[in-house]
């Protein structure tokens, strides 16, 4: 099945106390979302790659791909205000019948295993989505109380979320809600059955400086 | 307020792919639990220092403190079969009017801000409870269906946990239950009202071969 990836870089970077925008600062002496692009492309060459930035980035990451030699062909399409019309517009071109992998331009490291386990599951059951088990206690707040709840119940959820094409298009024509943070949220409303599949450790979003630093880390390394 | 720090070192090891107890995995050359102990002696070295340890790790811990020419002076409580039993030992030479800081062995990477805290908030509440935020979104989960939730209102809860002394010896005097994951846990199923304050990011738990090469790239810098 002919398969996209749609790798979101539309952060502004305001958590990363940088000026950079966060998909665009170094990672072992390269932007991170030249790794993400990498690493979706190693996996499987064949990919479609659709990279999606806000419109002001443009020049910027033309420059960057000039100075790093990047040569990975890549669509660049423009971003929304919100993530929602970022992947609303990116699925645009995608054709039926096609597999869509969306994906956080700032989670370099994930694995070619998790991508091919959303491939296959999103193949038989229409859409895939990873997640990892929280490792900690968790608490459930509000301005009132807080009291525990059993963390097996809670799982982190990660990206490449996947889908077949006309299933995700078809949760994109419906209107935006502030609830949604991720594609999973939009396909459920739409009353899609999502489907979870075992994510992957070292696929973390980087966000933070802590991030940057623990994804250094993990990079040098085969876990 | 006398401050005591129960520090816990009664893991098995079972997710660390290793036959050393966890506590005792070196870190940066040095085992774990050493780091915990000199950072909480480090912070205050007039405070108490109690570690707790499954009797059959004993001479283990001994050999090791001759090995690495470990000189913090501490008190050795003998574990028990569950955490609840571990920290009521530990409990029991604790004096009333104190302050009981209870932290995890494998967190050695808490900040003295965080420490100082807990210890204030818990001198003028009774108790606190370190907390970070989630970062990712998070989905609730069960054997038939899976949804998201807010993640704003969740929080991974951490150590140092801490009591004014009277009331979490009393919480402890409760018969155990299956479902105290924490010290929080206990104070609260003893009617008490858990008081979170701020934790922080690079006090990790390390459970996993990952923690482990995330701790020793968070130990080298100053975040």
């Amino acid at each position: 099945m002919k398969t996209f990836a749609v790798i979101l870089g539309g952060g502004v970077g305001a958590r990363m106390e940088s000026s950079i925008p966060k998909q665009f600062i170094p990672l072992n002496g390269k932007p991170i979302i030249m790794h993400t692009i990498e690493n979706f492309n190693d996996f499987d060459p064949k990919m479609k790659i659709i990279v999606v930035l806000p419109h002001e980035h443009f020049q910027l990451w033309k420059d960057l791909c000039i100075e790093f030699n990047f040569g990975i062909e890549h669509q660049i399409i423009r971003g929304g205000k919100e993530r929602f019309y970022s992947v609303k517009n990116s699925l645009e071109g995608i054709p039926e019948k096609s597999l869509v992998l969306i994906h956080d331009g700032v989670r370099p490291i994930i694995s070619h295993q998790t991508i091919d386990r959303v491939r296959q599951r999103a193949i038989e059951k229409g859409n895939a989505i990873p997640y990892i088990d929280i490792n900690e206690s968790i608490r459930k707040v509000s301005a009132e109380k807080n009291k525990p709840v059993k963390r097996e119940n809670y799982k982190i959820i990660q990206t490449p979320q996947a889908f077949k094409s006309e299933i995700i298009k078809a949760a994109y024509k419906n209107r935006y809600r502030k609830s949604f943070t991720d594609d999973a949220s939009v396909f459920e409303a739409d009353g899609g059955k999502v489907e979870l599949v075992l994510g992957n450790l070292k696929n973390i979003k980087i966000t933070r400086p802590i991030d940057l630093i623990i994804a250094e880390s993990l990079m040098s390394i085969t876990l």
